[in-house]
């Protein structure tokens, strides 16, 4: 009677849980899976990757460390580099009420690529942030000693984002020692340039991510190349019962030189918007960003913007990924409408859609062959009226809507920190973007989405020590296809794919894993991309119907190694085949 | 292997589960509790109850009948009356396009007693609701078929509530056909009244309770008896990315006649405010107020308002309970300040703190002392710029906060639908608010909170099927205390307490149920309310300390008929003896 009742229980919780995303089909815990794991005794907070393919190296920023990996092989040190806070800022830093042993230190925050033999790096340095030039050949630093403030955090412990573009840093950090002055700051000799400081330019972000997209070489419009960063913020167009965090994708232009009067030294294209990731029916509201990933591919007709979110009210453990179309930020920023901040009976501040005459050249525009039609060659000849306008309205009305007007994935009983999305084309030709999200409990979670529904490959145990993942990186050099993972106490790397772990085709065709295809003569499960040439008699089945496996081969064994098979079925449709997992596991629980 | 994975789930979801709210410690499935069941064939939707506790009847009002039950056993019916739909009436509510099986029909929504011998009744009678007079005696209907349109719905799909008031009944329902015109009404010969129709006062509410609160008879203030109404409407104060819903406590005076002029027969005292259930981080929102209780006994200082909740955003099975104490509303109603509506940039009306003059007498409050003294002696005397201020001004700025500024419970995995409080002394004096909290799922959930703490004591399933309980009814009569559940298929009475279910001095006392009580020289776990005198040996502790018990009986064993001891402990503070559960499920699950 009891074990009924701890069946029905069970039932019970994971009907429920079944009803808010799918469940892994299995689960490889940590000592299954063959990972190669870098750390150093001593060291700590691996918390920033950068990755040199044709170099075949990877360089990690840790906290007072920079070491350069064979990235083929991540326990193979190249160099180290020891980056240390001297004795005398340590004490000054202690002085002001930090932790000596955990905040008065040097951790590395920076590490971006100046040229093929230089890197750009920057550190917390006890709080008065620093950066410098590492040679790759010598890996010395060069001693140049330049102030970090405005490219690095002071406080180890507070949110940054930084990418190169074109020798120029472009960052998101705060500006003073006490983490309350948030910048978006462009480093450059020619034309640094930075936010404003004020509550409707950014209200206590935390900036999670930032890339640029290129403008389109093809296009007559002569666009310019653009910044985007990603970040959670204070929203001050909305209320509740308490305060209200907004995610945004704001942008910036390449080209921008600020204003001549108006918005001297400060951005003239400075705009910002929402992201929404909701459901249809917005009861589901996820409005903390924790992670972007920018897909950009050839084969692409414009870049896909992927976002790892999870709700700030209510949150019991949801997380969710959202795609948004880059024509769709586009449309936001030069065509939809902006806020504008109104006084209400003296003392309240309420933001609402602007409807009154727009200036031109339209605020916050790059300068593209329109612009300079009209005689505009440079934000420097921008009009005040349209300068005055920006600087007063940076946030649009319009909101940023995902593709489908949905999550590409909710899920139940996770949070999600960062992911990396790799474009596949499986063996019929179809397009898959494999989603590699990593979670608070040092797990991976490999997904793909279809039409309707969605499916989590598998569920990667990469920390055994069950710590969040801080960063992820992805690289997709073939041969050289793996996933790094940074936490706390060190770096992993790891396969993109476990097909050699399924040892019969039924197995290797439900996985559903457009990385893997069942090669029948030599009865093995093969990474598909490892191989030279793709063959006629290979079989894959995305959608998990394993009827054309060989007969003999398709006796439903439980896979070698398999840890967890999940009794719930994923919300893919019902096949003949796709439910035999099911039927597995329950025989597993008898056997067991 | 499968087997620990399996445990590895099911921890990992047990563990997620207890991080939210106590797991019941024991769960009473239907066929092990003795319930005593009333249900007629072809009769459905039995959503009202009354109770007579001094003639022992239970009413119901079902679909088309109204029953009168013993309520000692309700098993026993005394008398039905069929009240059913003309023929010419279901044709025509079909005609307007409703369903003639299930709309079209008579649903009873409100019995309340006018005095002794008659129930005044209403019903929505295929959309064209009518009340009548209900002689107890016969258990006939006079035949008066009054009008029913703002005392009942019109479509049994909506939301109502109902209290009976010195003979006149104050209702929340809706007034027309379509259900979009809301209204807060008291139907009375000499002096009717209703809320104004305009969004600031009732913006698509869903009601749920309503209630007297008489005013001191000790107090010189000679106030007012006030009538409390209890709803989930749309916000016009908050906005996200979607619409928000917010609950309200609002009141209306006893004693008002509506203005002279201004509020020509309507509430010159109705007021609304905000009821919040937050965690004090304010990432936990409950919005959604299910049900309300109002814990009334002489031997509590002022009356406790408990309500049960549920999130509208991101609720993936998520309730609440929130008390609150009257004085608090009071105070909201009499001190607070009030919200006032402005237009922004001629489009947005945003609601916003008034922090003008407030005209005197204070706008909204009851005719007392203070007012008469004024020579305010009616509210028809009230000034004009009074009525007109708290006919724009109907919403508080201040909220009603809970007691600990904190829900008295959080529970996953489970939605609430009604709520029914017992004031318990214990064995050693201490008094416990016992909360009967029924489920959308036809479970109850018996629970008690402590500092710092919460407890449920026992899961029973009251409905075999499943289905959600509507309405719940405590009977605390000496001898007499049953609950009593409604649903769409019957009617369930069932005990408050199954203390003779513990068969062991250990069983009994770690049941931590205010009602129970081991009575050592019987060796029988007693309930303390049913007997006609305490006795210094009976053993009872709250607090999950059983080291009282005699040695013999302390040897852990399961108790008689439990199908599911929890695995999960409780979140009161870890003691010798109250863990001694989590290890007799482990010794279960080996067993079996």
């Amino acid at each position: 009677m009891a074990l009924s009742g701890l069946y029905a229980a069970l039932g019970l919780l994971f009907g429920a849980a079944a009803a808010f995303g799918p469940v892994p089909r299995i689960t490889w815990e940590h000592r299954e899976v063959q990972l190669v794991h870098f750390q150093e005794p001593e060291v700590f907070n691996y918390s920033t990757l950068l990755l040199s393919d044709d170099k075949d190296v990877l360089y990690v920023g840790a906290r007072e460390v920079i070491f350069a990996l064979n990235s083929v092989n991540i326990a193979e040190k190249h160099h180290e580099l020891y980056w240390k806070v001297t004795e005398d800022k340590k004490t000054k830093c202690a002085d002001k009420g930090k932790s000596k042993q955990m905040e008065c230190l040097n951790y590395v925050r920076v590490l971006q690529p100046l040229n093929d033999d230089v890197l750009y790096v920057c550190g917390t340095n006890a709080f008065q942030p620093i950066c410098d030039h590492l040679n790759l050949m010598s890996f010395e630093l060069r001693g140049k000693n330049e102030d970090g403030k405005g490219r690095c955090p002071f406080d180890p412990a507070q949110s940054y984002t930084s990418v190169m573009v074109d020798g120029e840093l472009y960052s998101g950090t705060s500006y003073n020692f006490l983490g309350s002055e948030p910048i978006i700051s462009r480093n450059s000799h020619q034309s640094p340039l930075r936010t404003e400081y004020a509550i409707p330019w950014l209200n206590e972000p935390s900036f999670v991510f930032a890339d640029v997209i290129r403008a389109d070489q093809n296009s007559t419009e002569e666009d310019d190349d653009k910044v985007y960063f990603f970040f959670t913020e204070m929203s001050v167009e909305y209320e509740f019962v308490g305060k209200l965090m907004i995610p945004r994708i704001s942008r910036v232009c390449k080209r921008d030189q600020g204003g001549l009067r108006t918005l001297q030294k400060k951005w003239t294209s400075f705009l910002k918007a929402r992201l929404i990731c909701t459901t249809p029916d917005k009861n589901l509201i996820f409005n903390i960003i924790n992670d972007v990933f920018i897909l950009k591919s050839p084969s692409l007709k414009e870049p896909v913007i992927y976002g790892v979110f999870t709700p700030q009210l209510n949150n019991m453990g949801l997380s969710a990924v959202c795609a948004y179309n880059l024509s769709t930020v586009e449309d936001v920023f030069a065509k939809g409408k902006y806020m504008q901040s109104a006084t209400v009976e003296q003392s309240h501040t309420k933001w609402v859609r602007y409807n009154g005459e727009i200036p031109k050249p339209r605020p916050g525009a790059c300068i593209n062959k329109a612009a300079r039609a009209a005689n505009y060659m440079s934000s420097l000849n921008l009009p005040d009226k349209t300068l005055q306008f920006v600087k007063d309205h940076p946030l649009m009305d319009d909101s940023v809507t995902p593709i489908g007007d949905r999550p590409r994935l909710i899920k139940r009983d996770v949070r999600y920190t960062q992911i990396v999305v790799d474009r596949v084309t499986a063996l019929n030709g179809s397009v898959y973007d494999v989603m590699f999200i990593s979670t608070d409990k040092g797990a991976l979670h490999k997904a793909i989405s279809y039409e309707n529904g969605m499916h989590i490959i598998e569920e990667i145990q990469l920390f055994p020590n069950f710590e969040p993942v801080q960063t992820l990186l992805l690289s997709s050099e073939k041969g050289k296809r793996y996933l790094y993972a940074g936490s706390n106490s060190g770096v992993v790397q790891s396969p993109i794919a476990f097909c050699d772990k399924y040892s019969t085709c039924v197995d290797c065709v439900l996985a559903r894993d457009p990385y893997c295809a069942w090669k029948s003569h030599e009865a093995s499960c093969i990474n598909i991309l490892k191989e030279d040439e793709i063959e006629r008699d290979w079989i894959q089945n995305i959608g998990g119907d394993a009827s054309s496996c060989p007969a003999s081969s398709s006796i439903p064994f439980p896979p070698t190694g398999t840890s967890f098979l999940s009794c719930v079925g994923s919300d893919s449709p019902p096949s003949p085949t796709n439910t035999m997992p099911d039927v597995w596991s329950s025989t597993e629980l008898v056997m067991a």
